[in-house]
C-alpha cells in the first residue's frame, strides 16, 4: 500500500483563487479592499523572505498591503505605537507582527496590543479564547473567527480530501501556541477524540500508533518513523526543518508513505497552506468590518 | 485493593484557612479587602443557593461582598450596565454573574463585558486565552492567572495527594468550557499526555482505560463503571447529578473504588473545592490590583 499524497500546493491555490474571486465581489459590492499591514523589526533574513512572500500574495489577490520596517534596536514603545497606528487605520484589516522580535521586546505585550479583530495570526489571547470556547466547527465558521493559519490550513486539507474526523482518534505531537495547541482544539471542534502528546510523553510511539489522524508539530527532522504510524492513518507533517539535505519534515516521508493512508509532503503539504489561510483571515477580517458598517 | 479517598472537603477547608490568613495580611499591609460582586438574575432556586453559599464564604474569610439582584425580565443592556458599574467599583475585585441567564440575554456578551482582571470565574475569552497559551503550570502560577474554579480545584487535589501528573496519561471525558476543556489545558500545563474524550468518542471505555488520571465531567449519573477504569488510576468525578437516591457523581463510586488507586467522592470531592477556589481567585485578583498600585 502507498499513501495518497495530500497536495497542499494545489489546495492552497484553490483557496487563493476563491479569495481573489470573493475579494473582487467585496470591492464591487461594498467598496472594501482587504488590507494587511506588516511590522518587521530588524534584519532577520528568514523574516524578510516571509514578509516578501506574504506581500506578493497580497498583490496577486488585489489586497492593499503596507510594511512598516523598524531597526533591531527600536524600543518596545515604538513597536506598540506602530501597532496602534494600524489599529486605527481603516485601510488595514489585518496586522501581522513578524516573529521573532528582538529579545528586549515583550512579544506577549505586542500581540495583546493588536485589535483582536485585526489579529490575522490569531495569536491574541482573546482570539485564542474565542475559538477555544466554541462548541463546534460550525460555530467557528458561522462566527467567522480568526484561526491560526497553519492549523486552519490543516483543517481545510482534511476536508478537501474527505478524511473523516468525527469520532476518530487524533494525536497531536507538539504543543506550541501556533501549532499543536490550536490544532488539537480545532480537531476537537470537529468531534475527534484528541490526544495531546509532547516531549514528556511516555512511550510516544505507542501513543502515536493509536492515531487515525497523526499531526507532527515537533521541529525535529524525520522524528516520526514507521513505528509511530498506524496502518492507514492520515499523517500531517507540520515540520519544516532545514538540513544539509534540504527542507525536511518531522516525518520520515519515504518510510511513512508505505504504511500511512494519507500523507502530506514537505515542502508542498501543510506549510504550503499557511499564506493562503492568512489571506483568507484577512478577507474575513475585512468582511467583518463591512458587516459592522452596514448593520 | 480499595482506592484512597480524596477528601475535597478537608482540602477545601485548608484553602479557605490559607486565604483567610493571607487576606488578613493583605488588609494589614496594603489596606486592601478582597471584594466580590454577584449579579443574580431571576429566581432560579439553585442559583439562589449558590450565591448564598458564596456570600457566606466571603463573610467567613472577611471579604467584602455585594449582590445585585435583577428580575427575570431585565433587559440585556441593564445587565451590561451593572457589569460596568462593578468594573469601575474599586471595592470590587471579582465579578460573578450567576449562570444560567434568562434566554433573552446573550451570556457571551455579558461575560465579555466583565473586566478580565475581575473575571473570577475565568470565563472571559481573554482569560481562556491567557491560561491556554501558558507554557507551564509554573508560568500560570507566576502570572497569577485566573483559572476556572472547578478545574483549578482538581489540580490542587492532585497536588495535595501527591498524584504524579507529568508524563502520565490523562483522559478527560466531557468538553464543557467550565469543565472538560480547561481541565485538559491545565493537565497539559503539568506535562500530562492528555486525551479529550466526549459523546462522539468511539469505544469510550477502552479510551478511558488508558488513563492514569481519569476525569469525568459528563453530567450522567454513574456513567463511568468499573470497565472504564485502569487498575490503580486516579479517578476524579466532577459530576453532580440530582437523582431520587440523592446527589450522585458521573462515576459509579462503590464499584470504582475497588479498582481505582485514588477516587473523589460525590459530594465531598471535586465539587467541594469550587467555592474555595473562587475565594482564592478573588484574593489573587485583589493582590494584582495592589501590585499595580504599588509598582
Amino acid at each position: 500500500m502507498t499513501a495518497k499524497i495530500i497536495d497542499g500546493k494545489s489546495v492552497s491555490q484553490e483557496i487563493k483563487n476563491e479569495a481573489k474571486f470573493l475579494t473582487e465581489k467585496l470591492k464591487a459590492e461594498h467598496g472594501v479592499t482587504p488590507g494587511l499591514a506588516f511590522i518587521l523589526v530588524g534584519n532577520n533574513p528568514a523574516s524578510e523572505v516571509y514578509v516578501k512572500n506574504k506581500t506578493k500574495a497580497c498583490e496577486s489577490l488585489g489586497f492593499y498591503s503596507i510594511t512598516e520596517r523598524m531597526p533591531e534596536n527600536v524600543s518596545e514603545q515604538e513597536v506598540l505605537d506602530n501597532v496602534d497606528k494600524f489599529n486605527l487605520d481603516e485601510r488595514v484589516h489585518g496586522i501581522l507582527v513578524q516573529m521573532p522580535l528582538p529579545k528586549h521586546i515583550n512579544e506577549y505585550k505586542v500581540i495583546e496590543q493588536i485589535d483582536p479583530g485585526k489579529d490575522v495570526d490569531a495569536l491574541h489571547p482573546f482570539n485564542i479564547g474565542l475559538y477555544t470556547e466554541s462548541k463546534s466547527w460550525d460555530e467557528i465558521v458561522e462566527k467567522r473567527l480568526l484561526l491560526p493559519c497553519t492549523p486552519y490550513g490543516m483543517m481545510v486539507l482534511l476536508e478537501k480530501y474527505g478524511i473523516e474526523v468525527s469520532g476518530k482518534r487524533a494525536v497531536v505531537v507538539g504543543r506550541s501556541n501556533l501549532g499543536g495547541k490550536p490544532t488539537a482544539g480545532l480537531l476537537l471542534s470537529k468531534n475527534a477524540t484528541v490526544t495531546m502528546a509532547h516531549s514528556k510523553t511516555e512511550d510516544l510511539a505507542a501513543v502515536c500508533r493509536e492515531a487515525d489522524i497523526l499531526v507532527a508539530v515537533i521541529g525535529r527532522p524525520k522524528f516520526i518513523t514507521k513505528d509511530y504510524i498506524k496502518p492507514g492513518a492520515a499523517v500531517l507533517d507540520v515540520g519544516i526543518n532545514r538540513t544539509e539535505a534540504g527542507l525536511v519534515g518531522d516525518v520520515d516521508f519515504e518510510a511513512a508513505k508505505e504504511i500511512a493512508g494519507w500523507i502530506t509532503p514537505v515542502p508542498g503539504g501543510v506549510g504550503a497552506m499557511t499564506i493562503s489561510m492568512l489571506m483568507k483571515n484577512t478577507y474575513l477580517a475585512a468582511t467583518r468590518t463591512t458587516n459592522e458598517k452596514t448593520s
